[in-house]
Order: C-alpha cells, then sequence, then structure tokens
C-alpha cells in the first residue's frame, strides 16, 4: 500500500475492496475502477483535465434539484442511459421496445378519465390520443395504470416553468390514467414537438464543446404499470420529424415511432367541437409478462 | 441512429462526436464512452443500480461547497488522485515525490514569517518544522513560496470548523510562508495526527458499504512553488502511524515518511520557553525544473 504508481495503483484499490461482504457491490466497484483507471491511463489525463472533470461535477450536481436532473441529462447525453435500457429489456419480439426514461418524470402527477384534457393548460395545438394495452396474447389489459408527460410548444415540461402561487409545480401535460375494460384508453393533450435539452448548464456546455445539438425529436412520454407485467417506460415518436436520426440522447426506436395525423376543425374523436386543426395519435402497447424475457 | 442497442449504442455515440474541433476533447471522451460503457456491459448494470448511482452522484454534488469537495474525495477513495499524480509527476530520481492533493486545500491562508506560529489556536501538541528548499543540484531555493495545512488533534482542518464571527473561515493550522536567503523555511505549529476523511456523506457510506476504513496517517501537506521549478504538491507522512499501510485515498510514499521528534519541555528551536512536551519535524524538499521529466 506504499509507493503506489500508475501501474500499481488500480491492484491496490481493488485489493482494498476485500473486507466488502456485498458481493454484487464488490463486483460493481470492482470493474468501475478499472475502467475509471484505464480511461486515466490510456488518455494520460493530466492534472488540469481531472480538475476541469472535478469542476465539471461540482456543477452538474449544483445545478440538480428537485425538479432538474442534470446527472440523467449526462448520462443520456453519453449514451450511458440506452445501453442500460437495452441491456435490461431483452423481451420477445411483439412486445413495446421500451426507452430512455429522461429527467422529466415526476411523481404525483393528477389522475384522469378517459378523454380528459390533460394539457391543463399547456400551450400547444390540440392531440387526441387514443390506444390499447394487450399482453402478447392479444388479451386486453385492464386497470392498467398510464402515466404521461411531455412538453409544450416551447419545448418545456411542467416542471422546467416557474411554480405557481403556491410554490408547486402546476402539473400541465402530465398525467395519470387507467385502461378500461377492453384495455383502452384515450386522452386530450397538446400536439408533441421537438425541443431542445436543457442546455444553459454544464451538459449544454459539454455538447457544444463536442459539437453536437441539444435536440430531441417530437415524443410524448408513458410509464405503464399493470399487475402480473413488467413495467414499460417508452416514448412515442413522432414520425416526420427531423431530429429522428440525430436524437441527443439516442433513444429513437423505429417500432416507436408513429403518425400524428392532422385534422381540420371539426367535431373531435371525444364528440368535442375544435375549431381549430388538430391532431390524433392512436397507438397500442403490449407488454411483457412478468419475469419472462427473449 | 436509430435502433440502437447494448451492442451499437457505444459506436454510435462516438460517431456522434465527428463535429468535435478540440482534438483533445474528442480522444478524451471517445475513451471516457468506451469505458464507461464497457463497465455497464461487463456488469450488465441493472436500471436499479443506475438509479443509485445518479442518486449517489446527486447527494455528493450537494454536499460539495466552497469548504467541502466531496467529488475530490471520490477520486481519492477510488485511487483516482493518485493514479493522476503519478502519472504527471515522472521525476529524476533525488527530487520530492507528490502526492495526492486532497480536498482541503483553500487559497487566500495567511502569510507568516519565520517561526511564526501558523496554529493560530488550533489545538493540538506544539510542533516546529524546519527544512531547506533545494534544487537538484543541491543549490539553495531563495524566496520559494510555500502553502502548509494540516488537521488538528480532533482531526479537523479549520474549513470544517464553524466559521468566525464575520462568517469567514478562521484559518488555522495553515498558511504561507517564504524560503530565506539559504533556501530555509520554520514554522510552529500543531502534531499532525491520523484523521478519518470526511465520512458522514455520500463517500463515507461507499467506504463504510465497501467495508474500508477512512482513516488517514498523520501527515502535513505542503504546495511549494518556485520560479523555474515544477510545482510541488505533497505531504510528509509521520513515521510509525498505525494506518501507513492502509490510507484511505492511498497517498504513502516512503520518501515522503519521516520522523517527528518528541521533546521534554524547554527551550524551543524558536528560543521560546515551552512548557509542554513538544514535536520537531525536520524535512528537506527537492525540486523538479521545469520541462523536465525522468
Amino acid at each position: 500500500m506504499r509507493n503506489l504508481n500508475e501501474d500499481t495503483i488500480t491492484q491496490a484499490v481493488i485489493a482494498s475492496l476485500n473486507g466488502c461482504r456485498d458481493e454484487r457491490l464488490h463486483t460493481v466497484i470492482t470493474s468501475l475502477v478499472q475502467h475509471l483507471h484505464s480511461f486515466a491511463r490510456e488518455t494520460k489525463l493530466t492534472e488540469a483535465e481531472w480538475q476541469a472533470a472535478i469542476a465539471f461535477l461540482t456543477a452538474t450536481g449544483h445545478i440538480t434539484d428537485d425538479k432538474r436532473q442534470e446527472f440523467i441529462l449526462l448520462s443520456d447525453v453519453l449514451g450511458l442511459s440506452t445501453l442500460v435500457t437495452a441491456q435490461n429489456h431483452a423481451k420477445p419480439a411483439g412486445c413495446t421496445e421500451a426507452t430512455v426514461f429522461g429527467p422529466f418524470y415526476v411523481t404525483g402527477s393528477p389522475e384522469y378519465r378517459s378523454f380528459d384534457d390533460i394539457s391543463n393548460g399547456a400551450r400547444g395545438e390540440p392531440c387526441f390520443v387514443r390506444g390499447q394495452v394487450r399482453a402478447l396474447d392479444g388479451k386486453a389489459i385492464t386497470n392498467a395504470l398510464l402515466e404521461v408527460w411531455q412538453a409544450d410548444e416551447d419545448g418545456h415540461y411542467d416542471v422546467q416553468l416557474p411554480p405557481g402561487d403556491n410554490g408547486a409545480v402546476e402539473h400541465r401535460a402530465r398525467g395519470k390514467l387507467r385502461t378500461d375494460a377492453d384495455g383502452r384508453f384515450a386522452f386530450r393533450s397538446i400536439l408533441a414537438e421537438p425541443y431542445p435539452i436543457p442546455h444553459d448548464g454544464p451538459v449544454g456546455a459539454l455538447l457544444s464543446a463536442l459539437g453536437r445539438h441539444p435536440w430531441r425529436p417530437a415524443h410524448l412520454h408513458f410509464m405503464i404499470q399493470a399487475r402480473g407485467y413488467e413495467t414499460l417506460i417508452t416514448h412515442v415518436f413522432r414520425d416526420g420529424d427531423r431530429y429522428l436520426d440525430s436524437d441527443a440522447v439516442f433513444g429513437v426506436r423505429s417500432t416507436l415511432v408513429a403518425q400524428w395525423v392532422r385534422h381540420r376543425p371539426g367535431t373531435a374523436p371525444d364528440g368535442s367541437r375544435v375549431d381549430v386543426p388538430y391532431y390524433t395519435l392512436d397507438y397500442d402497447f403490449v407488454l411483457n409478462p412478468q419475469g419472462s424475457a427473449a
């Protein structure tokens, strides 16, 4: 343990883990130390670069609060989130694919009923979303819990907007719904639009230094939970979006791309009269039975 | 860029860096992405573990402020700091070795003159430190700037203690000195004692989960700057300390271990009368000429 140099330090750190009683933690930290050290050796990381990394992580921590998660953003733009999602969701063919969680999910969103307007004042063109949640054998899944969240036409999620008079986030374009006896759900919201991930912080500065843009293709977030099935965390992406092939967080899957259909003013799917053009999206989800794998 | 899986995501992220104009940044981030992904693949990191890592980094960021640097602590306990220090300080034989910077350096410490008492009220047994700063050829280096910092007998640095009446840190056992015409320096301070690194935060919890103790062997920090020489950041460690072979941050080098000699009450090296037992430490430093390497 004395006189460690760049060649002997890695084994010394690993040896210091001998007293760890958590076998999985031992495995994970051993691998982390090996790869972290290999990275520093391979790049011959300088002290100035090490200091810049410390400052970057510190700034990432300081901008993170209960409404902004810059570490998730960092994981997303480095492709780590997509990798972790992919390797944990090998599913039978026919199941809806998962994609990245993103930094904008929050708990405590309002509960809605079929065809309610979940936009709650969020700005954007009207959009009616309908679909069914099914099992692999085609059977409808009743009483599944859907959580939906999306950005407004300016590219902001509700948690990025100033809070309401009581200081709390006003939930907009975000809500919970349950599937009916036929496994169906429906709600009114707003049209999904492309938007840049928050790029006024350290992750934005990194993207800029890397010559990368911060845009994500238009999408709607879904988390779907039902008893006996694996929880599905995914997006539906809007076909035709110019960022489908350069998503800043590497989340696009072809099977998750769908048509948002534009309609002239008229009678909407909920039976109401809409005086402006509106959109409809029809998309069904197929859940993976719990404990199953590809 | 669509349908990326755990096998294709890494190359996709690397390809996204093609527009980066900073060649070094391109190299560093490419290597980082490769190793980060290899780590996640090799351990088949789960989503729960990924979330625990996000929470850990968030907590590490939130406990970090201008007086506490938990990310440096994390780098230290994972051996990254020692690796980076080692690979950037290949020096000719005979030069004083460098070791880790640690999280407790702060700028703006008071300036002292020879034999001043830098403890400034910090608790501990009296200790007189003397030495010389030399070049490799034995020539004295005059007017070198030494910055010294150390913990008190309770194991606390001044920045860890409550601030003074004006809200600022009261600098204790920390100060700046200059070498004289013979390259010599001398100061009074307190005896260096072993102490645990701050372990009430996420890094302490990690060490505990890993079955590791948080202790560092007793040491005195030095940063020495002189025109024409590479800045030396190092410690002097106290011989006989029980943690010399299990330093929580892997910083010990045999050439940096020295004797603190205990004396009975009497006339101290500064000519003053000391009514309690006191210690002396004699240690010389040899600086590396700027632009030189091993």
